[in-house]
């Protein structure tokens, strides 16, 4: 049996192959020996971005779940940090389901004690707060950006830069990136050059993750 | 630079070369690509097995984690589940530092929400009790097994298999070996294949989130 293959449900619908395989390729050139397939849910452009947008999501999830389990895949990743459906899908199906914002937690968690996290909502997804428990040191959005179109302004990488800074200077140890969008653009090296703590990319910590469960027996 | 040079600290003094490398050769055997080194502390024959020979052995892992830092790798492993000095060699170092307990603690929330955890001692070390948190189901020690070489007796495997079988039956969705003495013998496969829930190895689960932070980047 190969051990070594990984479904990535993206939960936002497109027909733009280099959307679809952003992740994916993100995570192939770190991990280039896994087999890795894609497929986003349908009928969701805007993707996930508040608990209505995450209720639609979660049937749709699972459907390409149960498919991506049934075609033989070890391990499938939810790539999106808000982890729509996680605990449902990982009680529906036998093989590991990872969420990126639970991967990013769990690592972050290896780097640091005081761990500082944003994103695009107003409030820290529930299911970070969680998994951080008292590792939490703040959460803090970035002024101006609201979506992941903002992060692409001229201006978006220098906002975040800004928020990443504050929370550095409230005391973080690490930083948390909690939005996968922001792996696309490729802030997480940036940030930590710039301020000299790691800085937790949710995509390459997913990859981290899924590599080791494909693997560990 | 090469990114993918990593030290083991095994925390028993040994001049037997196959006891030395044995988690090196775990690691190796899932991840061919990492250049590991490892060196085991010195006058601690017996190893780390209570607090007084917890505190003898951190200054001794703290300068072999220095040595290493200056000879160029990228990340460290303090192979021990009670992760002697972690906190301080973290503090002393400018490279990731990662200690079995903590690793196999991350890997198992990754899989399970009510973790059953054996190891050797009464009580659990108290840096797992303190990561799992919440997720944390119970911690049973195995009668009979009190070090290493009982794990090593004829009916040792079966009466980790008796208390495992009682974690699982208490409702545990995850088992947690926190010995590195049980990597040794293999015990985590043997567990999953009879109990039918994931079983963490605690060498696996750290070369694992290793290979995960010498690559990152």
């Amino acid at each position: 049996m190969n051990k070594n293959r990984v479904g990535i449900i993206r939960v936002l619908s497109t027909d733009n192959l280099q959307v679809l395989y952003s992740h994916e390729t993100i995570i192939k050139n770190i991990y280039p020996e896994l087999e890795i397939i894609s497929e986003a849910i349908k009928d969701q452009p805007n993707g996930v971005y508040n608990q209505e947008t995450e209720l639609e999501s979660v049937p749709k999830i699972l459907e390409i779940a149960k498919d991506m389990e049934k075609s033989g895949v070890n391990a499938i990743l939810i790539s999106c940090c808000m982890d729509p459906g996680l605990t449902l899908i990982k009680k529906e199906l036998n093989i590991p389901v990872v969420g990126a914002g639970m991967a990013s937690a769990l690592m972050a968690m290896s780097l640091g004690n005081k761990i500082g996290v944003t994103s695009l909502d107003k409030v820290i997804p529930p299911n970070l707060h969680e998994t951080l428990g008292n590792k939490l040191l703040a959460y803090q959005p970035s002024e101006g950006i609201n979506n992941t179109k903002d992060l692409l302004k001229i201006d978006g990488k220098e906002k975040v830069l800004k928020t990443a800074r504050d929370l550095r200077d409230q005391g973080a140890d690490c930083l948390l990136l909690a939005c996968t969008g922001m792996s696309t653009i490729g802030l997480a090296p940036l940030l930590e050059e710039k301020l000299n703590i790691p800085v937790i990319d949710p995509i390459i910590a997913s990859g981290g993750l899924i590599n080791y469960l494909v693997k560990r027996k």
